[in-house]
């Protein structure tokens, strides 16, 4: 299944999308999924961010290509930090840079969003807990991350996160391509398949550690490539089985 | 006034404590303060801690004793970082350490509750975005936070931010004395006049970034004599016109 959020009539709803149409959930993505009896044209609506998190927990350093082109050691265990939920945006919205003089990279990422409370989580059940799977780009002033040493500023500030375009339920994590296109050049172009710490062992790991929530989200880290952005360029986050989420940079 | 999350009868209010009475406000305290009639005697309750935020953001370093006892240069601008909001405990709770091993410190610090809606808040008008103030403390495995370089995890275990008793809302905060006691004995002693940063400033650099939501929570930072717990601690957290926060250790 396809989860969505989007808004339709000045309210926003979360939806089913099934083929080029979309029916609303009343109850949420959360327990059963009980669609509304009435479809929607898919492009009568604005799909928003698929997930309005309460956490953000995201994961450096996870590739074990952009681990050497940031001329840093593998991690022996996943690198935590958290940004800010404010950060995150919907498809076709625009990534507002925060200063056009300082270097502000794009970072394609898998997004897990967790489906329900989890605390302790061995990575064999780590499915259980997990309502799907989208895009994200996890974008970074590389100038203020490398000042900071801390993570948390240069990826929080507001429309820093996109993610989208929804969350897809059925598919299993493990080998998947990612790719990212900068106004249509292909500038990384890697699998899931070379995360160092693979989703289940994320979850395995962020949940010995901290409580997770329904809709809390983890970015898992970015493969080899990333790059600047400036204002116009055209980004796409593509995953394998999730789809393309689109952004514009102003 | 001072503000309170308590349960009584197995559900959770918000609530004024007047004196040695709660009187429960049923729509919160984020906008006009309506206490219900009835009052409740305040040892006939069990309070919470004061606010559950969405966000959980924390400044490090930024009382000049405690960056010279940690070895670390003055930041020139806030350090900041974020930690899991489901750490947050209230008073009387119990701080579960995730080690034995490892040493787990204690940190007082003065938490700031946002009321509303808040981005580009200048210095000057801050407060206008302030719900008031409480006390935390900033509970840090130390072995993990040198080893992550990223503090996230070491300060993100489930019941490392205790918080409480209340929120002070009537409270000039630049010159407060912020103790903590530790069985008794006094380990930090200091106050808020030596932030490098004060609140305001902070409310002015955060809200540059991120978008702060009602009922956020920023941590300010400790002063010096940090210093490592153990299992059987009774911890108090002193700020003057707030009050006491008390918490044992597990």
């Amino acid at each position: 299944m396809k989860i969505v959020r989007f808004a339709h009539n000045s309210a926003e709803h979360w939806g089913l999308v099934e083929d080029d149409k979309v029916r609303a959930l009343p109850d949420g993505p959360f327990g059963e999924i009980t669609p509304a009896p009435d479809a929607l044209p898919l492009d009568a609506v604005k799909l928003l961010a698929p997930v309005k998190p309460g956490k953000l927990v995201c994961v450096g350093l996870n590739y074990v290509l952009h681990a050497r082109e940031s001329g840093l050691p593998l991690p022996d265990e996943p690198m935590l930090f958290m940004c800010s939920p404010q950060a995150i945006i919907g498809p076709g919205e625009a990534i507002v840079l925060n200063s056009h003089e300082q270097r502000v990279e794009f970072e394609a990422e898998l997004a897990i969003v967790i489906k329900k409370r989890a605390r302790n989580v061995p990575a064999a059940e780590a499915a259980s807990v997990v309502l799907g799977y989208t895009c994200a780009n996890d974008v970074s002033n590389r100038d203020l991350q490398l000042k900071d040493k801390q993570f948390t500023r240069a990826k929080s500030f507001d429309t820093y996160k996109p993610v989208g375009p929804w969350i897809e339920t059925e598919l299993t994590p493990d080998v998947l391509s990612i790719r990212l296109l900068q106004n249509g050049v292909i500038r990384q172009d890697s699998t899931t398949a070379d995360m160092i710490f693979p989703t289940s062992f994320i979850i395995e790991f962020v949940s010995s550690i901290m409580t997770l929530e329904a809709g809390d989200v983890i970015i898992t880290g970015t493969p080899s490539g990333v790059g600047p952005m400036k204002s116009g360029d055209r980004i796409e986050v593509e995953i394998a089985g999730i789809g393309k989420l689109e952004n514009t940079v102003q």
